[in-house]
């Protein structure tokens, strides 16, 4: 009988997904689905997107805790052991699908297709002024792997690109901008604003009224990070006075948006249910697999987690 | 003074951007804007969106004519001298166009973006089932220098990408269906279809009730060619049994589509008014005198048109 035991803690439908692969790739772990634990005693990694309550004491030889999706937001770090390693999710899956939403929301504002929605809505046939893909001026906060892979397509697609990130980062054929000094001056030169960035402390209420007058007049905004750094009495003054011109939001606070939200009916707020990525089981589990070998070899995991920083 | 004139017929707005590039890098050119002629004799070039009807009696020394937009099709080749060499606009400004538009309109419809649309007027927050772009099947009929441009940017999504055309072309990482022959195949494993063809009598009425009838249940049309090659009944019939599902059109028959036409208002067309793709005025330019001193050097000209095929 193997002697250590994976569980996992979230949607059982991909639960059976991530099953498969483990058998095929790993047959040596013993792989169960909540609630099926097993022995407690034998559970040494977990991937869950909400942990159970008293992980120290229900599983008390427990080594490494996964996310199963994008983000640790959700976990609430002072209930975990001090000591436990914490693991992002990071895998194929999620990148790509955050590629499509994000250049998707890009080229929508890019070729003003909002206004061209409304226009056919009035019969109305019209062809707006154009500009060229290097006359347009993205900028993307949040240069992780989720920043990095969205600004190389952008970037093929010939826009003017630039990255703000906390810490000083390099990206290929992309103008970065790092830390609180130089955030007025990426929000300057930006005329749409795409938020990548995780949720911590210091990413609460982010997109506010200030950061809103820093960008042009008329600019536009793809929230694809997550809802609370988003203040939404901010975003609709703004709107009103065109200072920005569009929204397309993926994620909102709460979630699901309250069907009376000003947003869901505002004709220049573009709304989708947190659909931009998703993990994709099959290639989660065998990037989770992956780290259970590097972990085995004394490796460091891809997307262990900051404790301190918070992702 | 200069002995060959170079004489532009469009828009006089572009046509002073011509003048400037034609001022800076071809100088020796007396190019001269519509209807500021000039000596007619003098003309040796013509650019038009549409020639005057007496060309050849107008301007007896022409020795090309260049169309000042992407396609011929606009011009009555009959009534133009045989021998007169009629050059395309093959120019970069054209190709960006298409390839934002075409890849918006395929991620548009591979990430349900037209059902969220219609959710968010219900207030609806809900997920619908995710495909990989490695699971989704883009088509594109037509592979002159936009449909080859188009396929090598929805490759770099990862989608699933096969063309059509009438010859035989090769296309990296896009399997290749050429002839009526190969037709039926193409649209069977296509979800997601890309018009792209030029106008010809071939290709007039080709979208119609039996190309819907060969796409899988519930497939999406992109059309990006032009308006005559769609037969509007029958895309109309597809989509109310759920042929098609969605379709995206830049293009319809006649131009503007006048205001009652069912398109307009049709839940699931999503209609832009012939705005995919625009001659960049200075790039294009830049193009017709790089084919100037291939013409002067003897050398074949980029874009020259097949004038018994017709493109």
């Amino acid at each position: 009988m193997p002697s250590e035991t994976f569980l996992y803690k979230s949607d059982p439908v991909r639960g059976r997904q991530w099953a498969e692969v483990f058998r095929a790739q790993a047959p040596e772990i013993d792989f169960r689905i909540w609630p099926d634990t097993g022995d407690p005693a034998r559970v040494r990694f977990l991937a869950a997107w909400e942990p159970p309550a008293d992980i120290a004491t229900a599983f008390p030889n427990l080594q490494v805790l996964f996310s199963s999706g994008a983000g640790v937001d959700q976990f609430d770090m002072a209930a975990l052991p001090a000591a436990l390693p914490v693991v992002r999710m990071v895998e194929p899956g999620i990148v790509h699908g955050m590629v499509e939403y994000a250049c998707h929301a890009v080229l929508d504002l890019h070729r003003d297709m909002p206004q061209y929605r409304r226009q056919q809505q009035r019969a109305e046939w019209r062809a707006l002024p154009v500009r060229t893909a290097g006359e347009r001026r993205v900028g993307v906060l949040g240069l992780g792997s989720l920043g990095q892979a969205v600004l190389a397509q952008l970037t093929g697609f010939g826009f003017a690109c630039a990255g703000w990130s906390r810490s000083r980062h390099s990206v290929p054929g992309v103008q970065c901008f790092a830390g609180e000094d130089e955030l007025p001056a990426f929000l300057a030169r930006t005329d749409i604003l795409v938020c990548l960035l995780p949720l911590t402390d210091a990413t609460r209420g982010f997109l506010n009224a200030a950061l809103f007058d820093r960008l042009p007049h008329g600019a536009s905004l793809v929230h694809v990070g997550r809802g609370p750094q988003l203040v939404d009495t901010d975003l609709l003054a703004a709107l009103a006075t065109g200072q920005i011109a569009e929204a397309a939001l993926d994620v909102t606070d709460p979630e699901p948006l309250p069907a009376s939200h000003a947003f869901w009916r505002h004709p220049r707020v573009r709304l989708t249910p947190h659909i931009a990525s998703m993990t994709q089981p099959r290639t989660a589990a065998a990037a989770v697999i992956g780290n259970l070998r590097r972990f085995a070899a004394g490796e460091p995991m891809q997307g262990l987690v900051d404790r301190a920083r918070g992702y």
